[in-house]
């Protein structure tokens, strides 16, 4: 039971404040997360880590000078929005490039995509190490589909001492993914945990029973059990974790057993005993172990093993020192304060010069957010219900937080006369931060792109319309990573893209194809009830969701419609910007 | 709800091996507890801490350069033996003498208190000073009276860095009582903890409700209140800590917001952060807080804020580097690895030459010891009903494994031939270690106490028999500290002891004097049933306890009774012991 807050809204935030407030020494709060609050020498490589909150001391609790710079810190078990990550690797990097590392969930691969692919267009040099220690959420062969859990921090710890030691962003990165993959974890759940102001646990272990694999929000394990005695669960741990050792195993490991929040101090040092034992009865030598609370899950009842296989460089670096608020090894230097004014000043924008035709076009543009805000906030409850089936209920709300805040942001800069581009950049950035999750990321990312291929020009054709719901659809698949039949938004998405360019390249006006294109997806949204599916949260429900739609496919659909009827409506056909389009129709053709 | 063991007798003690094996860098194992496994400079004051287990990271992980010295780790929420206190004291004593410091609870000041007597009669200078810092237990006009919680930890670091830095003895106890005196905290609770093995927890909080002032086993607080919001308990937390403030205090605080158990990270986070505004509010400085997990009670739901208000050396000795497996501040100097082969040998017994007398007498006592035994195992249920009326209904078991050891140790050390002194200082050294708790303490010492009254002497009159009746009803009193009213074993034990006294001086018998001291006894132990206990566990259910005997005082009763039947029986008459005693009969008598 989470208990301790005034409005649970402001939960992750409040206690994102008293973490800095009580570990001054070590972490500043910047836009987004915590960055060191000391000196990282220039040059040094920055580790940036992060996911939700609620894993405490994962993920802010380990930066520190030989481990983390910078934290990106998400809302409660929902990754931080694409402009939090960048933020905080923005102020965290020293000039020698930024790490990002993180567990392998959705949600964080498409925002932390999304900030590196920003970080890398800005010359800020950026590389991506997932941690896949997850055993029981994916076979060995397909070790790139794991989660990560515990082993964040043997991935971390060694990116960390290596950055640490002046080594280079290929090599950071190169024993990065060589640490992750010596790691593995397994872990067992008794009972779920509980949000701020929820009533009841996110998820539930029957009682009496314990879950094995069971993921630290809930996500599907691979077998119940009865309660186990102590050793008994050991011989489980262990043995399961030793078959599934990497190829080029050593003889010496890292053991760590990791309370997940209300498996207590003395039965966590009572089974690691037991684990130890059984290691070296492995002909195993356990080297510097730990044993604690290293990545939570509020109160989750639960705990997990995680054993990295060493080799000699490894081990150097799993040895080095570090000190952060939650994990310290060996003594480190002393570390000056740093300055932080200028590094916290990350948003400051560029002025921009907008032609007449881009920001006729971005008032176009925010006038279409407005509608999609209020398709979205009629449909909100019933979007849901619809999620409520099969997943946690909230795409109606988070979908009404992003559009809310992307038609809040278009209208704002189309007032102030700013090209389409920024209108759009401005919006989408919006949509990703407030919606936070995964529809979220997708939306803003793809009305980020979409704004990114209109641009600041001169003038504009029907044909750059064309190219915008390219560079919207693309951005949606290559970072979404979905597959047709996978039950999600792109199964809406994909008839809807190639309805319109049939229509287009056919002849079609852009509001006719337009139009075409939203029937399409719609009738395919509609189709997606009979899927199973595939990938995202609603994949532990599966069997639920046969017979009912997709949310996010269904509210695809919506917007879909509700911009054609928009666009080919008098309101829109009489701006200014429908000038600029309608000076060529289908692509080519001659109607 | 604790639930990773094998067998739940063996849980203390296979957690604490546990725990020695994750942090084989910081402690080493020794019988009773746990030192430092490095060395410690020859002539440094040891801080030897303790408790009962299930508080990590009190007190065992406290363990380390900076801080303590050793700690001495009883069964879950029970007082180590003082056997147990005695051992660790004395492999980690440096030479410098040792400062006992651990919580004020009757358990520990009695076993603690043994020890120190033990260590000082042989040469180890040891001091004691009580952590009293929970103001929800005693007015402020009674600071001695109060419990100790998560303050520990600032009597603890300060007393431990003062020992670091070379201070005296003398030093280290001064500033250890200072920092006590400046050191406040007060604690809620939301909900109990699960003992292991237990389907129920110890004690509960009504749903929705909030304890102010509960204590960490479940001892009474000051109020109950609906579930506050953050803002209302920090508020209320730091208010009533305030008006408690000492009477030299200034205007730097450090602050410790403790969880015990199930109040997670960001949780204590965010109330730091409020708890912080309001110090600042107040005009205080908030010097090196700590936030997170410092002194638990297993799964507890629950959390404390301690303010220790500091002066310049206090400050000075709170900043200094400490490094132990849950508590690290700045930077200590690596230490090499301690041997400790000779250390731990600490339980080697000299050698003695019994004198026929005393080892006649010897064996009388061990047959006593196993009338003792019998009678306790047959009233065992009894006992367990009658404390579980206000208690926690372990009287009865407690008391059989208690006089189990002590029978057992004394017939091995009668069949061994040794003196009355050996045969009962064994056998109640064995009372008290495996008892556990205040009873199985004071029959322990009381035990001991009368073995050395009898010494090893050349011959015995009934006169001695009197003086180890007076050394057994001293040692209860001055221990335990309970007053005749209180509703405990005293008010069985001083009516019998007067008694006693009455009828020996009157000219009575050895056996005619207890057995109407044990009938007085008895008398006075069924009319406790009248009396409201003001000390010890029942206090909190003093209306409950109300028509019922004390448990401790009942027993008492029976065992009095059987030894004064057994020994005016043909069976005790015939041993060569009695031709001793009875060469005289009552003090100065003629009969």
């Amino acid at each position: 039971m989470t208990q301790i807050f005034d409005n649970p809204a402001d939960f992750a935030d409040e206690a994102l404040d008293g973490f800095v407030a009580a570990n001054r020494g070590y972490v500043a709060r910047v836009d987004g997360g915590v960055v060191r609050s000391t000196e990282i020498p220039a040059g040094q490589v920055a580790l940036v880590v992060g996911g939700g909150s609620g894993h405490y001391p994962a993920f802010a609790g380990l930066v520190g000078p030989g481990l983390a710079a910078g934290s990106a810190c998400g809302n409660m078990f929902a990754s931080p929005a694409a402009g939090q990550v960048y933020r905080v690797a923005k102020a965290a990097n020293a000039g020698g490039g930024v790490l990002l590392s993180y567990g392998n969930y959705a949600g964080d691969v498409l925002h932390f995509g999304q900030a590196q692919l920003r970080l890398n267009a800005e010359g800020i040099e950026t590389r991506t190490v997932l941690v896949t220690d997850d055993i029981a959420s994916a076979p060995l062969d397909q070790i790139e589909k794991r989660r990560g859990i515990a082993g964040d921090l043997t991935v971390f710890k060694i990116a960390g001492a290596a950055a640490e030691a002046g080594l280079s962003l290929d090599e950071v990165e190169r024993l990065a993914i060589k640490t992750n993959h010596r790691t593995r974890s397994l872990g067992v759940a008794f009972d779920g945990c509980t949000l701020p102001g929820a009533s009841e646990p996110l998820f539930h272990v029957p009682a009496g029973q314990m879950s094995l694999g069971l993921g630290i929000h809930g996500e599907p394990g691979i077998s119940e059990h009865p309660m186990p005695t102590a050793s008994e669960l050991a011989e489980l741990l262990v043995s399961r974790l030793l078959e599934d050792k990497p190829d080029d195993a050593g003889d010496r490991v890292v053991a760590i057993v990791n309370g997940l929040g209300t498996v207590k101090y003395d039965e966590l040092f009572l089974l690691f005993g037991k684990i130890e034992k059984l290691l070296i009865a492995a002909n195993l030598t356990v080297v510097e172990p730990e044993c604690g609370e290293l990545v939570t899950s509020l109160d989750m009842s639960g705990l997990s093993l995680t054993l990295l296989w060493l080799d000699d460089e490894l081990e150097q670096f799993w040895a080095a020192p570090a000190d952060t608020p939650a994990f310290r090894k060996g003594n480190t230097a002393p570390r000056a304060r740093r300055e932080l004014s200028s590094a916290e000043d990350t948003a400051a924008e560029e002025t921009e010069k907008a032609t007449a035709a881009s920001a006729d076009l971005g008032r176009l543009a925010a006038a279409v957010l407005a509608q999609v805000r209020d398709v979205v906030v009629e449909h909100e409850a019933e979007l849901g219900d619809l999620d409520a089936i099969a997943g946690d209920g909230d795409h109606g709300i988070g979908m009404r937080r992003g559009v809310d805040a992307a038609a809040a942001a278009g209208e704002q800069n189309a007032a102030a006369g700013t090209s389409v581009e920024r209108v759009l950049t401005a919006a989408g950035e919006a949509w990703s931060e407030r919606a936070g999750g995964t529809s979220g990321a997708l939306w803003g990312t793809a009305v980020m792109a979409a704004g990114l291929a209109l641009g600041n020009r001169d003038s504009y054709a029907a044909g750059d319309a064309s190219a915008a719901v390219s560079a919207f659809s693309n951005a949606i698949t290559e970072l979404g990573k979905a597959e047709p039949g996978d039950k999600t938004m792109v199964d809406a998405l994909l008839p809807f893209r190639d309805a319109f360019k049939d229509a287009f390249d056919g002849g079609a006006s852009l509001t006719g194809a337009l139009t075409t294109a939203a029937a399409a997806a719609n009738e395919a949204a509609r189709r997606t009830a009979d899927l199973r599916p595939l990938k995202g949260r609603a994949r532990p429900l599966a069997e639920k969701s046969l017979g009912h739609p997709d949310p996010g496919a269904v509210s695809f659909g919506l917007i879909a419609e509700r911009v054609a009827t928009y666009l080919a409506s008098d309101a829109a056909d009489s701006t200014p910007a429908a000038s600029h389009m309608a000076s060529t129709a289908g692509n080519g053709a001659t109607e």
